[in-house]
């Protein structure tokens, strides 16, 4: 995000005049638009190439022995079923791919390890020996990245190729590993937190800049009897919508500030040889990388569905963010399993805390004994960060502890503890998504506090936030009405509030998704262009189809015999 | 849905040899397969091009002009913006076109109808005069239809060319009408009811079919250690994705059946001319394509990324289902719009049912003063249909009297008419979907208790039956909660019953996917074939991707020089 002028067409298009509809969105807006990226920094968008697809990695199948006398490592993949499937770029491009296989020493395992083999020769590009590789086809996005697959049969690669920062075979098959073995999801956990900011809440940044600014341009039906037709961001079905991704959209960027901090800190540790804080890393990827990924790419499937017809069409610059959106929510690790592994940190901190122990930061809470009663007395009082807040720390401790007690239940009546597991994973998962929400929201609401409320920045952020969580209780009140915390009457409260806000950020939504700051080469969008000219836009792209540019082949060989009754009568 | 013979493989797949896990579900199975015929009937699968979008369709701006001295009908689309887009096979295929548009006698406007309008040449396929056609462009599915835009200038066209079976032109520019105005709608309504089964109800029943037999084949991680890798449909977070889609899918082919019916019995009427039944079936129509199609696209992708990876693959046959069904949410009604014509229906039947007058039979149930509370005991207890159908009943009767107070309240304090409705339409959605859900539950209930209990089809529709309610009240168990009609407790026991039937239903979930017997070539899935032999068919249909026949031309261009160190050095 960076500063957006909004004094003149920055855009480069060709359609130099600004829709009026959109311009006056621009006018009236609360706050001041430039100075927005006084408190919203962010990096440089760019394209990444996802390497490795790692759910299971113990269970990996591909193995590397150890030979002595040649000083090799030995690689052969088993199966079909164990081929390597998904790796970017080595599907006819790559000439070398770190493999991960299980390392083998004198008949004994080591788990699994990464190691750097050549896969294509450097002269002709043909396979090497013992590999077969390729394309593995059609995907529902990433057309441009060559996906591969591959298979090695007894493939030698010399000792010094496997990567031995902290695990090394030395010369006479001696194992020797430097620090924890728990380094080995570092790279996992550091691909995660990478990916968040710019292939999950890039896409719903530019989804919502394309819904928005289309719901001011594209006006249907009438509100009012009589006047012409209305705005469709007027509606409050469509706020409802779209209002609540832009807060998502923010409240992400924040709380991917708070995942790189405690990244950061987490990484210096470790060049320390301390893990001690990779398990709290290692939780907060998972269960972040699941939860925003999974909101984000549904927020991005609401605002394309926004746009009605014209957002199916490719030319919206919708589908595309959706087809690639949706696949973060299973690489790098598949969400589900992902949430599981942030249950079972959760199990065991809330274990721990109650039994007075120490717990990682993120998780103190769970030490505490909250009231049991939300003390909200009206629709206002929801616009207090301290009662929702309190709220979700409230939903995530009952989740957990309630999940832990059924665990502790099922293993009491003699289930074995991996059976007992698995019957509380749908509750697990659960817990472990109100825990990244409250999270969120805690870290949106302590943001927004040390904001400078330069040219309102900090009311429409407060606004923002507010929208977050409420929408997040609206959505999911059956979690926070389950054992009374908030009652029906109070539920209407928020109910209330939360539809007020939607009316209060209306007003302001253009000027928050212009405040992205995306130039419209960057959204390539015939819906979402800084000046609003939607429809010529529409009509200009279109006319550019080469389907458009000669009369259809189709004609010749099939309409016209027909439609000259030349077919035969049979 | 015909009878599936399993113990031959009629699939025509090269590889014979059915998948040992996959057959052994087929073996374990609690009921007899074939049977499921015997009390499923079905359409046979068809593609079919829909021809208009329609909203709003009185805010058409395309005018037809009656000129009584040629005795010709003038178009003419005044703006880009009132472009005709997306009417299927119009962006190069078609000759004639059915135009729907204003129409004017003597300077007044009779409101929006249908004429045919030749748009090219017969002779040579070129634009008519005054014609200005062409294809969209590219869209998320649906390549081989070219939807196309139109835009008529002072385009003539013959009297008698305006369909006429319900409103005529007379030469002397009379205007006569049979029958009541609302025909219009009769052909959305029409068309609406007849996209539910083939173009919603049946890519989800596929989905379910790819994703069940995959995960019964796919094998990740233990569940118990020291077993080998588990199916992944034995772990309960699979089970939970999947099963209550397949529960939705029998659920919707039966409410299906309940809409053809209705539907049947109102057309007979109306070529009585009589259009008593109009309203209710256009409401009906209206909320079942929203809630249908909404509840199917959010199935599809959800068995897409239970898939993990390989769902994201097009060899799986997903995507290309999601991107198409996801078109049913937006196309013949936006969805939101057509829930609020399903609301505005039920707060009238609402409004004259507690007056005591007479109403739809499908809104009956809106006159009667329930009891407050859930009688259920224990988890037991929320197998009785009688207890679940009550509380569905009882959520959409609380949501839409609820709203209806609360747009009462709005009108009383003074908001105008047409605000009061905006500023509850959030809630209105709401109201008309739990209507939907209350009868698509009651309808499966009763469907249920027709049917005989032949191999134990009738136990496992029941079980089926009983898992749509449950998943229904356990993911929106803030509805039911709400006002303490099930308290915290008994939500407890809507959790456990839940889980339990996807255990029970789990034994089931190949047959019941079998039973909607889809071949091999209509799955088109490397995933989904009957004989479960997916990793062979993804290699071999990956080997056979264009990419795979040669070195990659981008190898010579640039990979080449790179790799040979020919580059330029500046």
């Amino acid at each position: 995000m960076a500063l957006l002028d909004t004094t003149k067409d920055t855009q480069g298009s060709g359609l130099a005049r600004v829709n009026p509809d959109l311009a006056s969105e621009r006018l009236t807006a609360s706050f001041c638009v430039p100075s927005l990226t006084a408190v919203l920094d962010g990096g440089a968008e760019r394209t990444r190439v996802r390497r490795a697809v790692g759910t299971y990695l113990q269970g990996l199948e591909t193995t590397a022995v150890f030979d002595i006398s040649t000083q090799e490592f030995i690689l052969n993949t088993p199966t079909i079923s164990a081929m390597k499937w998904w790796p970017g770029d080595m599907g006819r491009s790559a000439t070398h791919t770190v493999v991960f296989a299980q390392l083998y020493i004198h008949g004994k395992c080591y788990g699994v390890h990464p190691f750097i083999v050549q896969i294509r020769s450097l002269q002709d590009h043909s396979p090497c020996p013992g590999v077969i590789a390729g394309d593995i086809g059609p995907k529902m996005n990433f057309e441009h990245i060559d996906n591969g697959y591959l298979m090695l049969k007894n493939v030698r690669i010399p000792r010094e190729n496997m990567l031995n920062k902290f695990c090394e075979v030395q010369p006479d098959g001696t194992y020797i590993r430097h620090g924890s073995q728990q380094i080995n999801y570092f790279t996992m956990t550091s691909l995660r937190i990478s990916l968040i900011a710019d292939e999950v809440i890039l896409p719903l940044m530019k989804a919502c800049t394309i819904a928005i600014r289309y719901s001011v341009v594209r006006r249907q039906s009438k509100l009012k009897p009589g006047e012409e037709e209305a705005k469709i961001l007027d509606y409050q079905t469509q706020q409802e919508k779209l209002l609540p991704q832009l807060a998502a959209a923010y409240a992400f960027h924040f709380i991917n500030n708070y995942l790189h901090e405690l990244f950061n800190k987490g990484y210096k540790e470790i060049q320390g040889r301390n893990f001690a804080l990779l398990p709290e890393l290692h939780a907060l990827s998972s269960g972040f990388k699941a939860m925003i990924s999974q909101y984000c790419t549904s927020g991005v499937d609401i605002c394309l569905r926004a746009c009605g017809g014209h957002g199916y069409s490719l030319l919206s610059g919708l589908p595309s963010l959706y087809t690639k959106i949706l696949a973060s929510c299973i690489y790098e690790g598949e969400n589900t399993i992902l949430l599981l592994q942030t249950a079972r940190f959760l199990i065991k901190c809330f274990t721990a805390a109650r039994a007075g122990q120490p717990v990682p930061p993120s998780v103190t809470y769970l030490a505490a004994m909250k009231p049991r009663k939300c003390p909200a007395k009206d629709k206002l009082d929801f616009l207090s960060p301290d009662i929702y807040t309190e709220a979700y720390q409230h939903a995530a401790i009952r989740l957990i502890s309630s999940t832990a007690a059924k665990l502790q239940d099922l293993i009491q009546s003699g289930a074995e503890r991996h059976e007992a597991w698995n019957q509380c994973t749908v509750q697990l998962v659960q817990a472990a998504k109100a825990h990244c929400h409250y999270i969120t929201v805690k870290n949106f609401v302590e943001t927004v506090e040390k904001l400078e409320n330069t040219a309102g920045i900090q009311n429409i952020m407060k606004h923002l936030c507010d929208l977050f969580a409420l929408h997040g209780i609206f959505s999911n009140a059956g979690i926070f009405l389950h054992d009374g915390y908030i009652t029906g009457a109070q539920m209407d409260m928020v109910t209330a509030s939360y539809l007020d806000l939607l009316g209060i950020i209306r007003k302001d939504a253009v000027p928050l998704v212009d405040a992205f700051d995306f130039t419209d080469k960057n959204l390539n969008s015939a819906l979402g262009s800084y000046d609003g000219q939607v429809y010529q836009r529409l009509y200009e792209w279109a006319q550019k189809a080469p389907t458009n540019k000669q009369i259809s082949p189709a004609y010749e060989k099939y309409l016209k015999p027909l439609l000259h009754n030349k077919l035969s009568k049979l």
